[in-house]
């Protein structure tokens, strides 16, 4: 055990431990969750604290020889996986991620004193506020480190996204010859190929990948150098200057000051716009996931139209039955994006004046909205997407089956009339050719175009990927 | 009254409305609200109309002086208001917009009988469904006509927000040189500007209108063309290549057709992003409207740093009393957003495979999340934030007692010594100043330098607005 | 033209309205949506000014003739629909309903000056604040009529709810006979009846009834006698103790004053209470919905199980096509809700200290949501429920078809085993009784036994809405 | 390494594990995030299997050999914590919940079998499916034993709950005597008391405490005998009537079977009632923090009302800041809840049929709803409530500087006069004391009433917590 003292009064640490007692408060105020900082916050959070220190060196502000070791110190603490009994503050926390800020820095304090053979908590020497945290503040570093987080964690969702359409472009590329019904409102409409299907799955995946792109760009805007409320106070002019760039150096990423320090401490919309494009992922995720396990309902009562590869026995009771799994995983990781983004929208709208003190539940949640959708998409991949089959026999049957025809009847005779021969097949229970047949209203050659699927979607414009585009009878 | 007949039966309407049996069943089905489609919805399908009334003649499809007769008709209804008499449908209904689609077809065709001296009813000779709507459908027609609307609404929110932007940014200029103390979770901080405060305000929302203009531009991707499902069947070629590029003639905006039609029908993605985007500018103006309502507090016990423009009697009891009534309407326009982003979200995520069914609850949402906004933002510049004046008085007061100072303190003496004064000056009452001079800490420059405000906002690096930035001290 | 004058300054107003300066103040300042305050807002509010006055006057405060003059004046503005033109203030408002309550003072004091032969704006003889609105405050009034006014409007809303409970359960009773495929997951699972698909539908509304009870009866706790923050200032005890029970004899409904007024005037948990059980109705219709468009999929291609009545002529296109336009426009209006329910809870969770300023957009969004959610069960009901039929044909041959028998061999032969049969007959497209007999695994009674739908949902616990519960084999 | 089977293939798996083939292919499926399925529900889960073994046994459909084994081993899981290295599924996973049921019974299997001297993995002795699974389906075990878990966790809430409510009401009655300006709209309204303050904050919480008792008893509602879907299918007689009787003695709870077990098995509108009354919880909550954050704004610009206990440094680099730390993360626990009540309403709408599959989800967010509320009080009232002082000097001034007695003047010289004298005050900076003194508008003894404060609060309607209610002088 030992001792540390602050200006409200002195507590006593554990002895393995490298924090001191404000991360031993922020434990005692914060006991909300056993979820704990992220890593990769506190990664980000070490390389600031690099940063900060060399630019301090040389800006003359830092003793070279401290600077030399608190740097040693974060190397080491990076060389390894982060060490959470070490970083054990609640990812939900007050104090806008000032425990977190201290935490970092004094862990960094009291692995430098121990690197040159002082004892943890003689900060006299190597000081958490004084030299670890020289020119900066939460206010700068907290928003700085979670933006990088952000950056990092969004890096394997964009391999994945690209993945996942690159599967689904694939499907669809074999799919393209494959006639089936299309539906609107869940009836029956106009044939259109399965092809076509997956490829209007990507397409919404793309514009994702463009948007969370932007969103992504944002991101690289870091208010470091504004230090309290991005005042700048307590910074000096080459810090404030070089700081972000020496950030960029070390973390590898293409990073920029903002220009209005003050906007950059306090409004948090970069963090709610990246929120509502991983929405708005998770709603296309979501609806394609829909779609999926309707077309694969069966085996025997329903649409029946894909198989998805079995993943598990679906029941405990019922022998033989496969459930779809994945797609479901992936609503409800959608769900709960969608959770996410009601929780960004609320913090965010609750900042005040010159710092939103709400940023530890905004990246807390984007950090789950991120993560959880990146495993959602490879699940999907590679669990469902890439082993989907199509059921051949069922999607010629119910185009034969269909009324559809009678929309391309509807230019010969008229919608009311093409009305009532749908309504007299769907009567009596013959299909439509037959009861066109009977009624002698078209010529055979209407009959064969009529009833000529390809040609119903021949105008079907989506050369993109492939598909038939055949030249047009009517070109005028 | 005069009958009319359907596939379902037959109906009878009065004899003053131009809408059909199609209207009529629609008002029978959806007595939702009294809230009647938007007139701009209304105005974008019947310039659809006349786009494909002319492009199907060019084709040949359309007889000519039929498709005299509608574009003559169209041109008619475009030139006064739009009659809500004659399009009555409650703005939440079933059927994916079917309804007003048949609508602005039955009161077209019509229209056009009776130019050309024939009753209504008379379809025979103009066809709601197979001349009116010839080459489309409900599936490309609704959403293109939604898209167009949505553009047009957007224009004067951008135009009102760019005047909320230059409003701040005067407002910024003339208060850059009002000092007052900045604050961190409603704890005094250390000094900024009210300069910087309206600065801060003004640039998200300069990033808000680089969003909604990205969004707007999603918006131009036009699925006409597709008629059922993005098939395409029953258009013919000519009509598929040229009707996109001659409905951009006749609005007048830049439009081009979706390059997968069966995505452009089946997606929402487009108005997810923008419900989005209007949401994250709600989170901007609401974070604002809550500080301007924040720093006017008082009259005698708040923070009465800036005085809002009085614009009412505030209370019906206490007399003398005045609200920041307007920062509150705004904040509720905020909150109503919040809420359509969640009905725009739930309604994309259930559309289910060649078709979103639930686009009309989302165009609800949508017109409305921009007109309030709009509306809003015009009353927050004319009434709130142009009349805005300091408080210079009180401002200065809460510098000179402020324990801000300490910060300035901590470079010198330390962060735990500035903390033991900084509880010293709360306890005694006294200021920082009187403190430090009794204790004899710093030298007389020192003290100089730590309770000169200039310098504490001195790295402030927002040069852009004009913000005097001056020479750093220890450049190194 | 006649001119009025506030501590603001002056203005002139039309000379045909009622109103007076406030309101045209309002009409200035909020010009938000062309929506105005809902009549039985107003209807509440000139209730609650009667009671004031009548109070007033038994205590003394005011003079009987005035107290007769303001009685008068609102028994005539009751006496005729709510004219919105002299209540034209925007629904969204600032000023937490000062607006609105101003608007009703001053109507009624120019209402009772022109009925006793005096011109409108001679407040001296009655003074729209000193008379009308005397013993009050927005703080106090606002609330109570905002309560008074849902109760009013959630009685028709009761009304609808208990009509498609019974409509629903008349479908249960016709359809307990009918013998379909149950599902999970959308994956054929075991066999139930139609009937007990109706029932389940029913059995959440009969809760939601209830919750909504428990929510209603929050609402008859009036906070009238508190004035300003509830602190009860200006008020007579007379008035304290007797007004609420007066607008209670004058309303005809039960109500009793909030036991602490402090809290009666600043806390909204009744309406997130409220607001959450709409919202809580709003997933079971929706959700009934879904299932209802699911098992009436088809014509062809779907489910098939049953038929919704034919409402309207489903697509401009496709000839023959009936759309589930009825539960489409339910699942709107649900969607709708839930995101009322996120701007109550916005604005709920946004009241500060003494007052929640932004009740004027929750109540807009409760009465929305009641009133769409009524008119929403009302078309349900006799445009959908009453009229739907089952296709028998279709859910005997899928019963027929199903695998679902394994489930009750699976007992016999172990799980196993029956996985291993149902995977055959789903590979060769056999029925199970095929592969059954086949391979004689069970004696002819097991069989008779197994295929035995009536056996399989023997023990479905529901007596309750009469379907048959055979005596158990196996009671031990 | 050992070897399993199942109708998908074989797999193998780790020798230390006691879980089988369902639970590995599930974590292959469902890598979406680490944190694994809660204790409580593994625990109640547990109960529901010692419950069906016990009912099997009886009825005679279970050896009773068999079903000593089967309980043996749940006592001995039940006895020690819950081992997540056996129980490793994601709580978030698709398939209804069937993988964690799964699991379950696989780990009893093994377990019973290795206390019987045989191989895990001998399912041939002692099956997971046919033995441990006998008479249940994850349709009706996964709802019951969230249910269980719900509950349980349920009771500390309500221990904390009551413990805030107690500790609100003792500062309330400390606090009853200390006058304040009460505020609406955030400008100085009439004074009332911080007890009245306080007992506004607890009085929404009593609420809050009969609503969730109200939400927590329709948890009671156990569909176990449903089995599959409701129907009940391979269930005796016996099981089915006494199943449920079984589990309320073994949890020591009261529970009741559903009376319609298709309904119980299929809707989840018990969930979306828990989560809205928990968001209603974290609504009331939040504003008290809000509010606490605002009084406690200084220490020298602020309002500086209250004192909340110092709980750690605020600032990295502002000495001697103290920040509202526990009311913020107070706060951020609200918005996490908001966000889970989206996503419960979300997967609550999205079930279909006979099933919701995405219970997991409602499950995992109700979960952490129920635990971070829990939590979030604690910290609220040990760290933030018990320690709040009053700062007495700055309220009495406040209410000396306060023009709120205008309000008291109004009754005896009008509203429009009062108003003038309140202008009058606040342009010259002097007291309206001072003002009302020299313009001779009242008598002595009127001036003593008005600036009487105690006369002012004379009225509120509290006495139940001990205010002074002096008898009325106007009582007619």
């Amino acid at each position: 055990m030992r001792n540390e003292v602050d200006s409200i009064g002195s507590l006593s640490l554990p002895s393995d431990v490298y924090y001191g007692i404000h991360t031993q408060r922020a434990l005692d105020n914060f006991p909300i969750t056993t979820q704990v900082t992220h890593p990769e916050l506190i990664r980000a959070f070490l390389q600031i604290k690099q940063a900060a220190a060399q630019t301090n060196a040389t800006s003359g502000s830092l003793p070279r020889p401290l600077a030399k070791h608190i740097v040693a110190a974060v190397k080491v603490l990076l060389s390894r996986p982060i060490d959470l009994k070490q970083f054990p503050i609640s990812a939900i926390q007050g104090g806008a991620g000032t425990s977190t800020n201290m935490n970092v820095n004094e862990v960094i304090a009291n692995t430098a004193l121990e690197m040159v053979g002082r004892e943890r908590g003689d900060y006299q020497y190597i000081h958490p506020n004084d030299h670890v945290n020289m020119g900066q503040s939460t206010n700068d570093t907290y928003p700085s480190a979670g933006k990088i987080a952000l950056i990092r964690l969004l890096a394997p969702l964009f391999t994945e996204l690209d993945a996942l359409i690159n599967s689904l472009s694939y499907k669809a590329e074999s799919f393209k010859s494959i006639y089936k019904m299309g539906r609107t409102q869940l009836q029956d409409a106009v044939p259109t190929t399965l092809g076509n299907s997956f490829h209007a799955f990507l397409k919404p995946l793309q514009r994702d990948y463009q948007r969370l792109q932007a969103a992504e760009k944002a991101l690289h805007s870091i208010n470091l150098g504004g230090s309290a409320i991005g005042s700048g106070i307590n910074v000096s002019y080459h810090y404030q200057v070089h700081v972000v760039d020496n950030l960029a150096s070390i973390t590898h990423l293409s990073l920029e000051q903002t220009s209005d320090l003050f906007d950059g401490t306090q409004n948090a919309d970069a963090f709610v716009m990246l929120s509502s494009q991983l929405k708005t992922l998770a709603v296309n995720l979501s609806k394609m996931a829909n779609d999926l396990r309707l077309l694969s309902s069966g085996p025997r009562s329903g649409f029946l139209e894909i198989n998805l590869p079995a993943k598990q026995a679906g029941s405990s009771i019922m022998p033989g039955k496969v459930n779809p799994v994945i797609p479901e995983v992936v609503n409800q990781v959608a769900f709960e994006v969608f959770g996410f983004d009601a929780t960004v929208t609320a913090a965010a709208e609750a900042g005040q004046l010159e710092l939103n003190a709400f940023e530890p539940i905004m990246f807390k949640s984007l950090f789950a909205s991120i993560e959880h959708l990146t495993h959602a998409m490879t699940t999907l991949r590679l669990n469902a997407i890439d082993g989907i089959s199509a059921n051949r026999q069922r999607l010629a049957q119910d185009i034969d089956l269909s009324t559809s025809f009678a929309t391309a009847m509807s230019p010969i005779i008229g919608y009311n009339a093409a009305s009532k021969l749908t309504k007299s097949a769907l009567k009596t229970g013959k299909t439509l050719r037959q009861i066109a047949t009977q009624q002698d209203l078209f010529t055979d050659q209407q009959l064969e175009h009529i009833f000529r699927v390809e040609e119903l979607v021949i105008n079907a414009r989506t050369p993109e990927h492939g598909l038939v585009f055949q030249a047009p009878k009517d070109e005028n």
